[in-house]
């Protein structure tokens, strides 16, 4: 058996997420079914590095799987794109050692969210960006990120509803970049809470529009209460860029 | 009663194209529909500069419609754009005189061909763009594209089954742009036949991969003939991108 990391991108709009649910069409689905054609009929499992919520998009998931087939990689990537649908692509695959973990060997992750602030949206990009039309003062947005930048316990930034214990978590990185009337944000970490990246991007929105003062960060992080917290921003502007692995 | 003249976007993906047919999800059903919900369920007849495909965008569109609204124009762009659905956009709304006709008055209108030439194409631009992994020639399509510009027969660039009469057109411009992976080629002319564009991308697609040679097309022109062109292109490339009248 062989190990194959593959690196893939999706874009959310037509999934129910990346995670199999019943009677829902999801990325890894569509991945199980085209390995399975692949395999002759045999299930393969497809592990990725975490879930993405319905209609978040992936620009640089990775997932494992097993197989006995002896295929070069060229031959792997052209046979998963002509088989796979065309909003899911497998941009790199490479062999990797029998004890890679695609979900429990990351080391960090970067996300990117994307705003646009055209006056209208352009009907193109209506599933790709989150449109906000309130002027948003950046520099101050900016300046708000920094508190977040750090170790910390970010159940402020976690959706109520999760079992997980332990919400300590490290930003390395938070900024922001203008592409013209585009706004991104990306954030980097070791790892992220349940809808993290998305009230992030849903307070410092709040920030920008002069809802909330650029130095109210810290007091929510150390509340440790959802409810000290902006509003989750919309699924549809946010893309698993990157998943990081030790070397 | 006024005459609004106004500049729409669609994504062509989710509709069988502008005009209205039986059970069909249309751009021109949709506009009616929505003007008919502001004129309190009164029929609105909107007419547009021409027809597009299925699958085919438009980023300039022009269509005009009459209202005995006394409505500010920045209302109505408002009122249209929360009513109709995201995948239309109404850009630029404006008064014009009551002779005014969107298709009869028209003097040119221009289209853009967009081909993608990356090896994998991204999930988020493959319902935008057609992708093409032969390298092409972009100089032998320049060149071969000069043969065109300018009065002839385009009856070798019409779908063979029209019942128009005239064919002969202006071709006033014809050109490629490169933005990295993608290839553009913008057209504009006095007017064009059914498949006119989308046939002149395929021929000269042709030439690019070199199955043609870029003297070829002066011939084809003068074969006045379906036949003697090349394949006509996806409609999923194609946008109308501007329609000119008198001023």
């Amino acid at each position: 058996m062989k190990r194959l990391k593959a690196t893939i991108a999706y874009d959310g709009s037509g999934f129910a997420g990346y995670q199999v649910q019943p009677d829902k069409r999801t990325v890894q689905l569509e991945l199980m079914n085209v390995l399975k054609t692949i395999h002759k009929g045999k299930v393969v499992q497809v592990v990725a590095s975490g879930r993405t919520d319905a209609k978040v998009h992936a620009t640089g998931q990775v997932i494992h799987f097993d197989t006995a087939f002896s295929i070069p990689m060229t031959g792997w990537i052209k046979a998963l794109n002509v088989l796979l649908p065309e909003d899911i692509r497998v941009n790199a695959i490479e062999e990797v050692d029998a004890s890679f973990h695609a979900r429990y060997h990351t080391t960090g992750k970067t996300y990117r969210y994307k705003w646009n602030r055209s006056q209208i949206i352009s009907p193109f990009t209506r599933n790709l960006m989150v449109h906000i039309k309130q002027p948003l003062d950046v520099e101050a947005m900016t300046i708000a990120a920094q508190a977040l930048i750090g170790t910390y316990d970010f159940s402020s930034f976690c959706a109520a509803n999760t079992a997980v214990v332990d919400k300590v978590r490290t930003v390395r990185r938070l900024e922001f970049e203008e592409h013209g009337d585009e706004l991104h944000m990306i954030i980097e970490g070791s790892g992220f809470l349940y809808n993290m990246v998305r009230i992030i991007a849903g307070t410092l929105t709040e920030v920008g529009t002069g809802k909330r003062a650029a130095d109210e960060l810290s007091r929510i992080v150390a509340a440790t209460d959802r409810d000290a917290a902006g509003k989750t921003a919309a699924a549809h502007g946010l893309y698993l860029e990157s998943v990081m692995y030790e070397s």
